[in-house]
């Protein structure tokens, strides 16, 4: 299998809800450290996983409408909390959504097998969330 | 997929036997760089793997009886070499028993699929031992 | 000169003022990795700049009334943009105080020449802030 | 499974054939930090995965061949983009036929499950290859 | 003193002429992580060094014509090694004159004391030029 | 100025005297990541700070007395805490006792202005000695 990584990030303000939260369930916020990671059995033509370009733009544009955001007023996270692991699920399934719409081309949306994101919130924690990308 | 991962270290001195360890067979030393990830498939209601609080702490107690030892002295290892991929494994298996005697909770008990310890002994070498969590 | 540097970290929300901050005018965060570094000219008795516990403490209790905030409501940071840099020299100002007031010990108070704070706020993007210490 | 990573670098010329590399089509270069890692499910008798003196040097010689070389001039890669991914391929498979020729010893031979290469050419972007070992 | 520090990358293909660089006299090539420091001893109105935009801009513009390059055809540096020392002073010269010129406004023209501009070769090497600004 | 850099590491063990130290007064151990600093105003006719190779000789060979050691049990540290401090220095004053023997040839020994140490025992904690080297 290999893997293509491309690396970005998004700095954010948000709130949590629930005792477990402690004090961030104050607003507060983060800078998330964005890796997303595509996964592909087999090369295409010029020998790559995907268009290191496109792939950049891409995370870039999904990242788009989080960055510099409260995400705490954003209409598709009401009444949910955006962890890190919300967040890079969400990231991750916009990311689904565009390569299966054709963002990367119809030779990757074909070929790649499963994707993760992966969101560092710290030097010290981190989260991500894999899935699978192929229609097998 | 989701997972989780918290950084902590400890700081031990050990010795090895066997000539495949060369000068490592003195005593010796190392910082361990550990990082902890929790596997689960779904987020739980508050969307989270774990309280990473909770987490936190499971990984500090259970990386308290080594640090600042000298693990040549401890029963648990004795006749072994503890190298760092015995230690990874001998801190997984402690998260693990920790976790199922419901360390990070009954939720997380249950629903964890598996966790991963990674131990980082300079910045050109690691190793890690990940094992399952679940009962299925 | 001997620099000792210990790391912790802090997550924030806040906005700035001024067209030159773009979308950062919008209410957002970040996560802060912080490095206090501590100068001397020559180790006390034990060998070091110092206790590294109480730096270590000193570090955490000059964040803890910034951490999981949102800036634009203290008091301290009113009409102000707490910038990266404006938080970097904020922080050393405290640690500083804290310092000349005894926190790490009477000999550092005397011994130590000067510190310097660094906020990483991502991986491509970081601010320090350092200042002379002693009286000299 | 037990995973033992080491890490090591090469510094190349090249350049790449097709519309999709824009700029890059141009001879220019690049930093790759290598990592390899060795999986195995069961420590052998010393307690280790591999021994780690040889597994840096194997690594170590798989990459003299590249080090320093335009590999636009090596047999080897003719008429192929030496893009990260084609030499993330390239170094994983020959580790694996060096493995299977016993150049980690006959226990690692029969006992490695699998390995993995990562080629980090920037903080920003990074590809692995990654293959089973085993005649399982 | 403040310091401001923003991170980009370039990838070259070079040769080295000279006995002391060995195997590095073959054409080859190298990723340099770049690191942009500026040093400003008060800050401006906004409570920053720079417009940490324009500084990303300036650090992209300077590094565009030696991005993906073979720096042995370039004109400028004939019959010089393209040590990553050499290189560090070009760009830190480059930007000093484009900061001179006005490329982050006049205030920064005037107030900034000094830059630093650091080139990461590889996980193991770096080097880095340091110069004043100021016409003090 | 110019700056050149290279890393190396050691791991050992060692304990320390002293209530200030609390459990690392037992026996443990840890992995110095080293970083050494070259600094010169100028560059050689090659245009480099040092012969880099001979740089990473110079460095490992002052390493390798303390490498895979009991710090406890050598001569020159006894009486005496080898601290993370202490260390930084004992390796800087044998490194710039190496340079001024010849180590770097005889136009670093007069050229080089200084050079700093610095030895990162975990991913939270660092520290540094800088001397100057030349005659000046």
């Amino acid at each position: 299998m290999f893997r293509l990584t491309v690396r970005d990030h998004i700095m954010i303000a948000h709130s949590f809800k629930g005792e477990v939260f402690g004090p961030a369930q104050r607003l507060h916020g983060a800078t998330f450290v964005v890796d997303l990671e595509l996964q592909r059995p087999d090369l295409d033509a010029d020998g790559i996983v995907a268009d290191i370009g496109l792939v950049g733009q891409l995370l870039s544009s999904v990242l788009a409408p989080l960055n510099y955001r409260n995400l705490d007023e954003l209409d598709e996270f009401r009444g949910r909390n955006t962890t890190t692991e919300v967040l890079a699920q969400a990231i991750a399934e916009r990311v689904r959504a565009r390569i299966l719409e054709g963002a990367l081309g119809a030779d990757a949306r074909s070929a790649l097998a499963g994707l993760k994101v992966t969101l560092r919130e710290s030097h010290i924690a981190w989260a991500s969330y894999e899935t699978r990308l192929g229609t097998g």
